[in-house]
This record gives C-alpha cells, structure tokens and sequence, in this order.
C-alpha cells in the first residue's frame, strides 16, 4: 500500500479547491494509494515558524530558526502539531499541494506548513544532503492549484510570466530541493469564472492525471552533480555543463 | 516630506534583518523621508486570509475572499489590524520588503501581509487597474533580503536558479502588478556564515543603496500595452513584440 498526503489549503469548505481534494481521495484511495488530508484552515494550523514551534529552546536569547530546528530534532521537541505533520510526511510516497494560486504564490497558510516543516535537521540540512540527494528521493510530489486569470497569462510571453517561472521557488526550491521528483502541475485555471459544466470537466481531468499519476513523468531538473559544490564561486554548473531549466537558463 | 513605509519580517529582533532595518530607518530618515515600520511579529500580525478579516460578511454561507474584500472597500469594513496596514500603503511613496528568504520566497508572515493588505478593490480590481496602470502608480517598492546560501547560488547558472526568476513571484507578481516601479533588490547573503567586519559592510552597502535610492533605475517589466487584453488568448505579448524578461521570455 503506498501513501499519499495532500496538503489542501483554502478558507472555504465548498470551494473549488475542496472540490479537487476531494476527488484526489476517492480517486487515489480506488487506484491504490492510502490517503491522508492536512486540512489546514480546519486543524487551525499556524503558519508563524517561532518558538511555539518548539517545546523547549537551545538559546533563550537569540532566535535562530535553524539553530532551535536542529536541537528540536536531536531532543524530539518539536510542537505536537509540527511532529505530527512531520509523521504524515515521513510515511508519505506522494505530497500533493492543493491551493489556489494567490499573488504567484502559495496562501500564506501553505507557505507556513512549509516553513515549519521542512525543519532543518528534518528535511535538509547538514548530513541530510539536498537536490537529487534530497531527503525524500524516491518519493513524488506536485502542485494542483487554480487561478484567477485565464491559462494565457501564464504562457511564455504571457501576462504573469511562464508557469515554470511563477511555480520555480515552490517546484525547485521547495519540492524539488529536498528531493522529491517533481510531477507536473495539474492546473485548473479561474474556476470562479465558468460554469457548472466546465468545472466538471476539469475535475475530470484531475481524475485522469491521478488514475496515470504512477506513470507520469516528472519535471527535469539538473542533478546535483551537474554543479560545482566547491570552490570560489560554489554551486554553479560545471563548465561544459547547459543551464536546461528556467532558473537555469544559460543553455535555453 | 516623503514617506517610506518599511515591512519588516522577522522573528529575532537582534537578527540581521533587524539591524538592515534599522540601517534604512535611520539614512532614510537623514535623506528625507518620513519613515513607518511594520514589524509583523511584534505586531502579532495574523497571516490568515479569512473571516476575521472584515467585520461583516458580503455571503455568511460562502467564503469567497474577493467578494469579501470587494465589499469591506463598499463598506468601510475591513478588520482593524487590516485597515491600520492599509493607512500606511496609501501614505508610502517607497515600500520596503525586509525579509529573510526562506524556501524561495517570503516568509509566511509576509505573505500573509500581501494576501490580506493587497486587498481586491483596494490594491486592484475592477475600476483600478494593475501593472503599469496599477493603483500603486508612481510608488516605488523594492526587497531587501538575506540568504542562507551564497550568492553564486543565484547566478544564471547556479543552483538556485537566476535569483531574477526566484524573485519573479514577488517583484512581477504582487509588486509590479500593483503598479509599483520596483528598483533592484538588495541581497545580504549568509549573514548568518560571516564575520562582524563582513556584516557591517553589508550594511554600509545597504546604506549607499538607500542614500541613492531617488536615482536608482527600476527594473524593466513590459508595459501593459505590449499585451494583447482581448481575444481568445487574452495577455499575450502583441504581435512583434519579443518578451525581454525572465517571465516573458520569448526574446532572450
């Protein structure tokens, strides 16, 4: 049995949003996944990384993030509500984010869980390795969102910029950063604006990417040997070495 | 008298972000400008988008966060913290992100800040306008950020990806879509991995950028008449015209 987790994130209950998470669970738990919902707006979960995050503190007098993260992992002193977010990451084989895409980003809500989970010591960080040595190699994850423009703002000579440029901090920097492969996104674009029918055709088409989820291929990002780690100028592509992503671009 | 209006995200107030913000409090005070600081953990700020955002509901039964906003602009009936935040927007000449860059992009507290102040009807909408006819018309806004890594991470050939395209979210999407000129971002990295001397000149550097601040040339993003607004594929760059940014990239 393999395990999903989506983290779904909107205010509204009867949103489109809740609309495609829901029908993430019937469809994964028929094609064979156990599925588990982080509900963020319903668990009331915070999105502030501060010292609630910690049950107890490595320097009362300086707050450093990394610093109380990587003593929390040591001494098991995360807060209930991160250790339990972190068990459901820990058993997950596909991370599914499920938001509506808000100033080019994730809600604030959903930025937070990532925030505060992905603690170093946890997910990245000294003698965890990140990028294609990444904490959860092996493992999937992808974003399914909406929008409130229409899929042409998004083209490459669109409005808001190309989607792989608007969704790199989150594919790359987040998903792609500790490890795991990168499915493409599932996009449904400004379901506030069409009808009954048409909602019900993306939803459809929700269900044909996750029924082919195993099958599908993940986006390319450059493996972590492809860099230079060392050196003056560390983390740059090896000389012979064509930037072939978005962020990357040096070859495009 | 100018205003300048300082958005400062961190939770350690002897932090490195803490003494940047400081630094452009003081030399922007000494160049001329009235200066308001909205430090988003000493202010409890909520990140949360969501009911207790407005004092009355447009829909009790439907949580629509645009159709709320629309109305408390109607209504006069944003919540307090939310109006207080908004004051200070209308008054800012220059806006100032002080963040430390985490996963890519800002830390939740911040987005949150967008989510709930960029509210539609206030900071866009119908009847206002975004991009180079965007409310904010006239203002300049700009970033200034620490990393934890280096910046060589953040060359067109690093890691990280070209911190132009890690920065597209926030300085296309939720600044220059409010119509802010968005000057270059300043960017402290590893502050965290230096020494005292490498620090302070950081913040002599920031100081230079900010005495300069009136002369300095804002980053190029295609005005709003390059695009096509109508049509089947609405938002597309016009005919002839060669995208010539990182999110509009057909020419580069």
């Amino acid at each position: 049995m393999k395990n999903a987790l989506i983290i779904y994130a909107h205010p509204e209950p009867k949103s489109f949003n809740a609309a495609l998470c829901d029908r993430a669970v019937s469809v994964l738990s028929e094609v064979g996944y156990e599925v588990v919902v982080s509900d963020l707006h319903a668990q009331n979960f915070s999105p502030l990384l501060d010292r609630p995050d910690f049950t107890s503190a490595a320097d009362p007098d300086y707050f450093k993030p990394q610093t109380e993260q990587m003593q929390a992992v040591e001494g098991d002193s995360f807060a209930a509500e991160l250790k339990s977010e972190m068990d459901k990451l820990e058993r997950a084989d596909l991370l599914i984010f499920q938001f509506p895409l808000w100033w080019f980003g994730l809600p604030a809500i959903l930025k937070g869980w990532v925030d505060r989970v992905f603690a170093m010591g946890f997910a990245y960080g000294p003698g965890i390795g990140n990028y294609s040595r990444g904490r959860f190699k092996g493992r999937k994850a992808m974003l399914s969102l909406s929008t409130g423009g229409p899929l042409s703002h998004f083209a490459n000579d669109g409005l808001s910029g190309a989607l792989d440029v608007v969704l790199w901090p989150i594919q790359n920097g987040m998903l792609n950063f500790t490890g795991f492969s990168v499915l493409p996104p599932f996009v449904a674009p400004g379901p506030a604006r069409i009808g009954d029918n048409e909602r019900a055709a993306l939803l459809t088409a929700w269900e044909a990417r996750l029924r082919s989820i195993d099958e599908t291929r993940p986006l390319n990002f450059h493996d972590l040997d492809d860099f230079d780690l060392k050196g003056p100028e560390p983390g740059r592509l090896k000389p012979g070495i064509t930037g072939r992503t978005v962020g990357q671009r040096s070859g495009l």
